[in-house]
C-alpha cells in the first residue's frame, strides 16, 4: 500500500485532498506533511506547493514529487531538490472544457448586469429590470485554439449568435468564422460581447485598447480571460467611464495580485476575478496524479517529467 | 401607416423601444405617451404600463391596447377602461429558453462562489480559490414542466450531472428521471445543486424547508427561481448559517419587493435577484407586439384577448 505525503493548503486544503483520494483511491494512504507524527522515510509520493527547503530530500523512499501547480520553481529553487526523483507539473486534462464553463459564465454574467444586481443587493434596492435574450446577443471570441474553440462551441449551445476571430479560418459549427488582419474591422463590428482567448505574444499586446473598443458597437461589453498583456487596463477604465463599454468581466493583469488600492477594484461597470478562470479542482488534480501514480506502478515513466537541464 | 403610442419606461424607456420597433417595422410609426404634441386621436395602437385613469378611453381610434406586462391590473382597474378595444396580455414566447439561461448563470454562479467573488472585490482581496467543474457537480431540478424540462437541457449542455423530479416521470436526454414523494430522497441524497422550477400549489408550498435541506449533501446550494411561497426563507438562512446549505441564489420572495430592512438581503451566502429571471427584454416583447399588429391588420384576431368577464 503506497503513501502520499500533502503539503497544499493547510489542514482545510489537506482534508479536501484526502476526501477526494479516499473516494478515489481507498487504497492509498494520504497523510498531512504537517503532521509530527509521520513516518517520511516511507513515504512513496509527495504532493506539494512550496515544500521547505531541504524537505523533500529528506524523504529518502520517495518515488516521485508532484507539484500541485502548473509550475515546479517552487521546489526546484531548493538547493537540495533530489534531482534524481521524477518531479511532475500539474497538467490535469479538461482545460477547455473547464475554460468553457467560465467563459459561459462570464458572459451570461454580463448579458443579465451582474454589476447591477450585486449593487442592487449592497443597496438593499429592489428594483426589475430586462436583459436580451442569449439569441439577441452577438458574441464574438478572439482567438479560436482549443480553449477557444470549446468557448464558442457552448456559447453558441447557449443559444447565443457566436462568431470567431483567428489567424486562419475555423470551421466550428454553428460559429462564424473571421480571419486575419482583414476580417478584423467586420468581427469588432458584429461583436456585443468581445471575449478573449488569445494566445500572448508580441503581436497581440495591448490589442485590448482604445482603437480597437472603437470598432465595437456603442457600449459592448468585454471578457479577457487570456493574459493581462493583452488589455490596457487604463482605456478599459476610460472605454467604461464614456460608454464605449458597458461592463467587463476581467481575470487577467498586467500586475498580480491586484495591488489593493488601484482603481481597478472599484469601477461599478468592471467585474474582477483573481485569475481563477482555469484553476484545475482538487478533485481534478487528484484524479490526474493518481493516473501519474497508476503508471509509475505499473513499471512506466510517464511523459513530461521536470527535466532539469532543459528548466520545464 | 399605423401609429403605436407607448408609455413604458419613460422616456430612457421609450428610446429603447422606440429602436427596436424602428429596426424590426420601419413602416411603423412609434409615439411617445407623455410627449404633449402628438394627436392621440389618430393613435392605431397603445402599448402601456400603469396608463393614467381615462387617458386610453380618450383614444378613439384605438384598435388595440397592449400591456407590456403579464398582467393587465394596471389596465383594467381604470373605471374609463374602454370594454370593446381589445386588450392583450403580454405573452411571448421563449419563456423556457430565457428560464434556462438564467438557471444555467445562476447554478455556475454558485459552483464558481460569485459570492465570494464579490466580496473579494469589494474588500480589494485579490485570492486564488478553486471551484468544482460542472461535470463534478450533481444538480437536481424540481418540476420538469416546460421551464424546468429546457433548464435540465441546457444545464446537461454545459456538462453538469443532472437530474429531474417531477410528478409522473419525464425522459429528457442526459438527464435522470426521479418521480413522485417516493423517489424524493433519493434525488435529494445526490443533488449537490437543487434548483426549484415547480409550480405552485398548495402540495408545494414551503417545500423548501429545513426537513428537505436536511436530505441534501452537506453543503449543497439552492436556486429557487419559482414562487416565494416555496421557500421558508428563514429556513433557507438558518441552513446557509449552519452549513447544511452553502450557498443559495435566490430571485422570488413571499414578500415582494424585499423590505429595504429585509437580512435576507444582507447574508453574505445567498445572492438576491428581483425577481428577474424570465422577464422578457424588450425587443421580445416588441417582436410579439408586431406579431398580434400583423394579425390583426390581416383582419384577424388574436387568440387570448383578455375577457372581462371572467377577468383575464
Amino acid at each position: 500500500m503506497s503513501t502520499l505525503v500533502i503539503k497544499s493548503g493547510g489542514e482545510k486544503g489537506f482534508a479536501e485532498w484526502q476526501r477526494h483520494f479516499a473516494e478515489l483511491a481507498p487504497g492509498l494512504t494520504t497523510q498531512f506533511w504537517d503532521d509530527p507524527n509521520i513516518d517520511r522515510a516511507q513515504a512513496d509520493y509527495a504532493l506539494v506547493w512550496e515544500p521547505e527547503p531541504g524537505a523533500l530530500a529528506a524523504m529518502p523512499g520517495l518515488r516521485c514529487i508532484f507539484s500541485t501547480g502548473a509550475g515546479v520553481d517552487h521546489v526546484v529553487h531548493d538547493p537540495a531538490f533530489p534531482k534524481h526523483i521524477p518531479l511532475y507539473r500539474m497538467t490535469p486534462g479538461g482545460a477547455a472544457q473547464r475554460m468553457g464553463e467560465f467563459v459561459c459564465w462570464a458572459v451570461l454574467h454580463l448579458m443579465r448586469d451582474g454589476p447591477r444586481i450585486t449593487a442592487q443587493q449592497r443597496d438593499h434596492v429592489w428594483q426589475e429590470f430586462t436583459h436580451p435574450a442569449a439569441n439577441e446577443l452577438r458574441v464574438g471570441v478572439m482567438g479560436l485554439g482549443a480553449l477557444g474553440a470549446r468557448a464558442a462551441e457552448m456559447l453558441a449551445g447557449l443559444g447565443f449568435q457566436v462568431a470567431g476571430w483567428s489567424r486562419s479560418a475555423k470551421d466550428i459549427p454553428g460559429v462564424k468564422s473571421y480571419a486575419g488582419e482583414a476580417e478584423l474591422p467586420a468581427f469588432l463590428a458584429r461583436t456585443d460581447v468581445l471575449v478573449c482567448l488569445l494566445p500572448s505574444t508580441p503581436a497581440t499586446r495591448h490589442i485590448l485598447s482604445a482603437p480597437l473598443f472603437a470598432q465595437l458597437p456603442r457600449g459592448a461589453m468585454l471578457v479577457n480571460v487570456a493574459r493581462g498583456a493583452h488589455q490596457k487596463i487604463g482605456d478599459v477604465l476610460a472605454a467604461l467611464d464614456d460608454g464605449t463599454l458597458s461592463a467587463a468581466l476581467i481575470d487577467v493583469y498586467e500586475t498580480e495580485p491586484l495591488p489593493a488600492d488601484s482603481p481597478v477594484w472599484s469601477h461599478p461597470r468592471l467585474v474582477v476575478t483573481p485569475h481563477i478562470a482555469s484553476i484545475p479542482s482538487r478533485r481534478e488534480r487528484a484524479v490526474h496524479v493518481l493516473g501519474l501514480i497508476r503508471e509509475i506502478e505499473a513499471g512506466r515513466e510517464p511523459p513530461n517529467r521536470y527535466n532539469p537541464e532543459i528548466g520545464y
